[in-house]
């Protein structure tokens, strides 16, 4: 999506450890009007497929997830929590992830309330780059036996090889831009 | 406001406490037409009054936080972040507070770049009770020197004080449901 590369080109910062910063747009500050267009944007591509839920997890993924269900017919969010805690009640469904940028295991939990075998999903995220937190979604979204129809992220990190492996496995992902390299503090993009 | 009272009364579960539990619309599940009208209800209650930003907290603040600047010719959100850690970065403000509910504290963080003394501000939140996290954002808005026009959330808990508490401080707060009172299982609203 040009939109949102130009906004990278001009807005992102690249810290240490190729960290791309879009702290000013997407994931601190939410630069409203532009989510809503990224927002149009999956909503577009996804319309048709009988989708009737958007799951996505806590906090940054939110925003661009409500903003794709108003432009999906309203339909309702569900968002996973970020929990440490090693007693995982049994009343959710839950899925141990590992956080690349802490190096730390976190626990991805639904409650068994909210996601179940009538649902056709959506799952959106800001960010993609080791694709850990999208496969913990996936793995809760298999244990209440729902169809996952489409995966999307705001950004993928190409280089980091998560959404390329998600693709092997048939899932159908949009990332509305996919960095490829950066070199020289420069971010070159994939195109197809 | 009486349509989110009904749903109060129509779907949220009462829990030892005083908990009122309200994932399934509001801070888990969010059912989007449902939280656009409340949206909708903050953006025409704060018209006009020159906001141009607003401040809320991860993550059940977001949902309604982006939907009402939707309704505010899309102004920007920021988004506050908790960090337990003890060592706080110069860069960010921050405001220690209290978990009222896990008996903890953490500080409230939100980058310097995003906050400044030109913000007029509407703060938001899905829950006030003790009314610790709202003050936590107040404080980060005032060593902003930013203005703080209003402050918004979708259910007070009156019976906590913290909406009291504020109201005489001068603040003009927003709350679309104020429970006065939990008896025998049944939520009695407090009306004007």
């Amino acid at each position: 999506m040009k939109l949102l590369e130009e906004k990278i080109l001009k807005d992102a910062k690249i810290l240490d450890g190729n960290i791309i910063k879009v702290d000013s747009f997407l994931n601190h500050r939410l630069e409203t009007d532009f989510l809503d267009k990224l927002a149009m944007e999956i909503a577009n591509y996804f319309s048709g497929k009988g989708i009737n839920k958007i799951l996505t997890i806590e906090a940054s993924g939110i925003a661009l997830a409500i903003l794709t269900a108003v432009h999906m017919d309203n339909i309702p969010v569900v968002f996973a929590k970020k929990a440490r805690s090693k007693n995982i009640s049994a009343k959710v469904f839950s899925s141990k992830v590992e956080s690349y940028t802490y190096g730390k295991f976190y626990n991805v939990t639904v409650s068994k309330e909210y996601l179940n075998s009538s649902d056709k999903l959506l799952i959106i995220d800001d960010f993609l780059a080791t694709g850990f937190a999208m496969e913990g979604l996936i793995d809760i979204s298999k244990q209440a036996k729902a169809d996952i129809i489409g995966l999307s992220v705001a950004i993928e990190k190409g280089f980091q090889n998560g959404g390329d492996n998600l693709r092997k496995k048939g899932f159908d992902l949009l990332s509305l831009a996919v960095v490829d390299s950066i070199e020289n503090n420069t971010i070159i993009f994939r195109h197809l």
